[in-house]
């Protein structure tokens, strides 16, 4: 069984939501992502992944596997029937590593990453004068689309609803790009995406605060 | 024919190197970042990209490509036979998104962006400070390996390649990770990356100081 490492409301949420959607049943253990252990054990997450960053998916031979483009693909491909990720050889899988990489780079870790992890003595300004050139990008082009790659639900829906779950608490009102806070409230109304949500946040409540 | 729009020294260097370990002939159209116009006429780049951002691979069929990670393996899959990447089905292919989306979060866009495009008001500090635990990573990793993916050269190494050349300009003596500087001198002894850095530090010369 494949077993995920996450912190709660983490980017590794978008993973759960892809587990959830592809019907992939796996083990889920909780890190505290500022002191770096895990919650089952209390054990150091750092020999789990020496990066100490969530999502680790420990694969079925045991192999571990980090970073959400690459963690995000290999559940996608692990069921293709689900249609997560367009098939290889559809011109359109380009369009998804796009994506994945747009929203890690760009929204997450430009601007999300500093926002809940560097003390704003300074820092923050630069990020945050910029989130609203980066969200043009996505705005612009849900105008007239219901899913991020062709039409239907991929990886990289559940990676952007993340991201753009996280606005808030990081003080950008999405309420400004229409078209993202009604892709939102789209993607909010999947089961998948309600469920890994109300798990998530009702673990919160159990851990100390806990950045993106 | 392909068409690549880039900048001196810029990220889009790796995927000049990736067209040219593959063999393929490209028309290569330099941009102005600064000022985002496109050399050739003084175009507006963002007519190109909106993201304003290099590189941007136009397909064959007119097409536009944005962000590394999918122009390197667009490139990387244009010719197999090139072995630029595992191919599909090879549990490797999922390391080479792992380090693509690493290279380019986590070394391109949490230090090496801020450093090149924010002025230094108190906002490069974190990122300098966390710099040194992220190259560990590749550091470790390289420490047996000749390349980031399998044994050969694959578009990983071409990126990584390119993130370690900024660093020195960026104020990070990559001397302290033997295991980095011993793995630049050898893909810098490689031909497309001698020849490539070659074409663009004589093209740096005409533009205005460019950043990453």
């Amino acid at each position: 069984m494949l077993q995920l490492y996450f912190s709660p409301m983490a980017c590794s949420l978008a993973s759960r939501i892809a587990l959830t959607e592809a019907g992939l049943d796996a083990r889920y253990h909780l890190v505290h992502l500022r002191t770096k252990t895990v919650a089952d054990d209390d054990s150091d997450f750092r020999g789990v992944s020496p990066k100490g960053a969530v999502p680790v998916l420990v694969l079925e031979n045991g192999d571990r596997l980090t970073e959400s483009a690459a963690v995000l693909q290999y559940i996608a491909d692990a069921k293709p029937e689900a249609g997560l990720a367009p098939r290889i050889g559809d011109p359109d899988r380009y369009r998804l590593h796009e994506w994945l990489s747009f929203i890690g780079a760009e929204i997450h870790k430009a601007f999300l990453f500093p926002t809940f992890w560097y003390k704003d003595d300074g820092s923050l300004a630069k990020p945050r004068a910029r989130i609203t050139q980066t969200l043009a990008v996505p705005s612009a082009h849900l105008a007239d689309r219901e899913f991020l790659v062709g039409d239907r639900f991929t990886v990289a829906d559940a990676h952007l609803t993340w991201a753009l779950l996280l606005l808030r608490p990081a003080g950008v009102d999405i309420a400004q790009w229409p078209s993202l806070s009604a892709y939102l409230a789209r993607m909010q109304a999947r089961p998948s995406v309600r469920d890994a949500i109300a798990t998530e946040m009702e673990l919160r409540k159990t851990v100390p605060a806990n950045p993106a």
